[in-house]
């Protein structure tokens, strides 16, 4: 028996998120039966992570367990040509037993992408939020570095999610200027749900003046551990899964 | 009377071209209406160029005349709440007596965009070719300089253009990797019908060895003035006109 971990991305757009839902058309939902075709087997299929509606994945590790001997060009080469032009199969690899995409990742990179210009372009249609005046990127950068480190992130979390352990460590968080476009990019080794989203909705409430943009401001609400005291929870088109680590995670 | 320069940009992909047609969606059609009822008159739009089907504009200009006295400001505005998502209104201007957004154009830059690395990714549908080998940017860059120049550029021309002088100027022909995409990237002061593409199909048959990749084989092609010696069309769906320029070109 064979463990593969496969690497994804898809678009998010057309998608009600990752997981599997009894009437809505998810991810793993399209995935999982040409998987299955290509294969010729039934698969447990095991996903790094949950998604929500709209967001997307530049890296998305799954894994599953096969008999297959199956090559891996061949494996990546029968999903692409089978799967829908939103959902690509980018690469493959055998692991050792009992790998997990889920309980074997050791951090996940996410990244909001934002055009600040306040004129959409025709092109990123539901890929990036649009924002209506300029963000100081150097200044968010600087507040942003109130996130990093080890807490309890309750403050950052939305209703709904069932974890008890709010602890999470966060490892780096940029906010640079890349092009027309401005990147929030953090790195940590777990995510609450909606974290990510509520971390980047509270620096542009900041970047409105709605708080003071600070680090200080963020440790501020942090230790609060008050959900009502962090901004809103940004849209979830500008939010892409970019990186998930499957081996020790170099600090910087 | 005023007379505007507007500056948009649109997703080809669902359009068939930039120019009215009886019965089919295109960028004219969808746009000149928006127009009319921003500015609450008929209007005699003019545009930049033709564009085929699926091609794309980061950089387009329309022209028109009015008797409106709407700012510039309320213009593009007005213009981006009611155009659909896949078209946007840039910038507009005014501009002397007579202007003219074809006649008036001193040279146009185009780019095309190849992802190489043979996986596609889901956020390019119908915006770059996929090429399934890499390309060597360098080498594509040395052979495109064979078009820069004055030429009759006959042999990098579809039938069914009704030109007759083929003479063009080529200013500038570069080809970069730019991220995980090649880039074509040409200025010239006119495009005969489906010019860049063949030009791009001919580079690429260069790089596939079905021709000698080097400037002194796209000469001897140029100099033939002879379709069947050019390459393939390269497909509409990886070209975008990138600029429009209405001053003089300063040549590198």
């Amino acid at each position: 028996m064979r463990t593969i971990l496969l690497r994804i991305a898809y678009n998010g757009a057309r998608y009600h998120g990752y997981q599997v839902q009894a009437n809505a058309k998810t991810v793993a939902g399209t995935f999982q039966p040409v998987l299955e075709q290509v294969l010729n087997e039934k698969v447990q299929l095991k996903g790094c992570s949950r998604t929500d509606t709209g967001v997307h994945a530049s890296d998305f590790g799954v894994s599953f367990q096969t008999n297959s001997t199956i090559s891996h060009r061949g494996l990546i080469q029968g999903l692409n040509i089978n799967l829908p032009p939103d959902i690509a199969a980018k690469s493959c690899e055998d692991r050792e037993e009992g790998f997990h995409a889920r309980y074997s990742c050791t951090g996940k990179r996410y990244v909001y992408r934002v055009r600040d210009s306040g004129v959409r372009s025709p092109f990123e249609q539901d890929l990036v939020l649009l924002h209506k005046y300029p963000l100081d990127a150097a200044l968010l950068d600087a507040a942003a570095q109130g996130f990093v480190g080890r807490y309890d992130f309750s403050a950052f979390c939305s209703a709904g999610g069932s974890v008890e352990d709010r602890v999470r460590t966060i490892y780096s968080f940029q906010v640079a200027r890349r092009g027309e476009l401005v990147e929030f990019s953090v790195i940590g080794d777990g995510f609450l749900y909606n974290m990510v989203r509520i971390m980047v909705g509270t620096l542009l409430d900041m970047a409105r003046g709605k708080l003071p943009c600070a680090p200080e401001a963020v440790q501020s609400v942090l230790l609060s551990k008050n959900r009502n005291r962090a901004g809103a929870t940004a849209p979830a088109h500008g939010l892409y899964l970019d990186k998930v680590y499957y081996e020790p995670i170099e600090t910087q």
